[in-house]
């Protein structure tokens, strides 16, 4: 005799809960299970979101950070400092750097960063449009703020010589991130130090 | 000048996930983020699973185990052994005893324990159909199955009393199942061991 098990909606539910981040079997049934038994639980507003973030969300076409049809919520700031450019691997990396409070000019998401191993070529990153930026904000101040570990000093690297000669500057953060450590985990106050101590 | 932040789709969709349980403010952050920018993420299809499992699970009128409109998967399997019916606090306590395969009989989920701190009396739990099952269903063996801890005690013992003098066997979970332990966690070879054992 078979064993009972959830009718087939339930398991569906806890099939696509166990493909994200950080929710393995045992939550997913967890969650699937509060979410049809809880008074609090909201699964109708909970699948409106997923499906407005996932229609109107994009990619800002200019410096690669979230965007909607309302426009990118950085380039769309006429009071950013136009004389700084941030560039940064992934669109997750701005908002840390945001709540640091150190910067207010403006950002560049590579999509990546270098790393053969990977296949992660110059080709596979923005740097097209990143060189068509730096050439119309004149004399900017190019900050690579790349992660600290192998593949981002690879990136930094290639970037400064790429950028050498044109009409920038480029300074990279300063040591003071954690060496091998992601850019999207530190803290406000490294962040901070790492801006200020840049070169 | 106001910090940038994300684009109000993204920041609504992690303010759902944040309700979720064992979900905090950066891990909401973390899925939300991983739901728009990987290519294996499929919004559309965990939207969909949401609002199919909340339209389509009902409790089953008779056992209170989760069901649709092609029926509960215990109530109409008809090679259930209709002598014995497990009485458990609730729905999600079905499934693990069902894993341990120490039991093959009809369920009856209460909805709750007797809790007087927390305003559960008798009359929040679905006792009424219990006792109209219990008639229905002659001789049966009720096997209360539920918590050991204070509550669960005191709802075994409330319902033994009622049960007391029906044309039925009353008998309860040994106790093999840790002290104060919920049911929904207890592994297969305790459930296992305090149905064996059950007095």
């Amino acid at each position: 005799m078979a064993r009972a098990d959830y009718p087939e909606p339930v398991s569906a539910l806890i099939e696509e809960l166990r493909h994200l981040p950080g929710v393995g079997p045992r939550s997913a049934e967890r969650i699937a299970l509060w979410i049809l038994q809880n008074a609090k639980a909201n699964p109708g507003k909970l699948a409106g979101a997923l499906e407005r973030a996932a229609r109107e969300v994009t990619a800002c076409g200019t410096c690669g950070f979230f965007s909607t049809a309302a426009g990118c919520p950085v380039c769309s700031d006429g009071k950013r400092d136009r004389t700084q450019l941030c560039v940064v691997e992934q669109a997750t990396d701005v908002l840390p750097i945001e709540r640091s409070g150190a910067f207010r000019g403006l950002y560049h998401c590579l999509g990546g960063k270098l790393s053969p191993l990977d296949n992660v070529t110059p080709d596979d990153l923005r740097i097209g449009p990143l060189l068509r930026r730096v050439e119309e904000l004149k004399g900017v101040e190019v900050i690579l703020a790349v992660g600290a570990d192998v593949e981002g000093e690879a990136t930094a690297h290639y970037l400064a010589e790429l950028l050498h000669g044109k009409e920038c500057g480029v300074t990279r953060l300063a040591q003071g991130l954690p060496a091998g450590g992601d850019l999207e985990h530190a803290d406000a106050l490294t962040l901070s130090r790492a801006f200020e101590g840049r070169r």
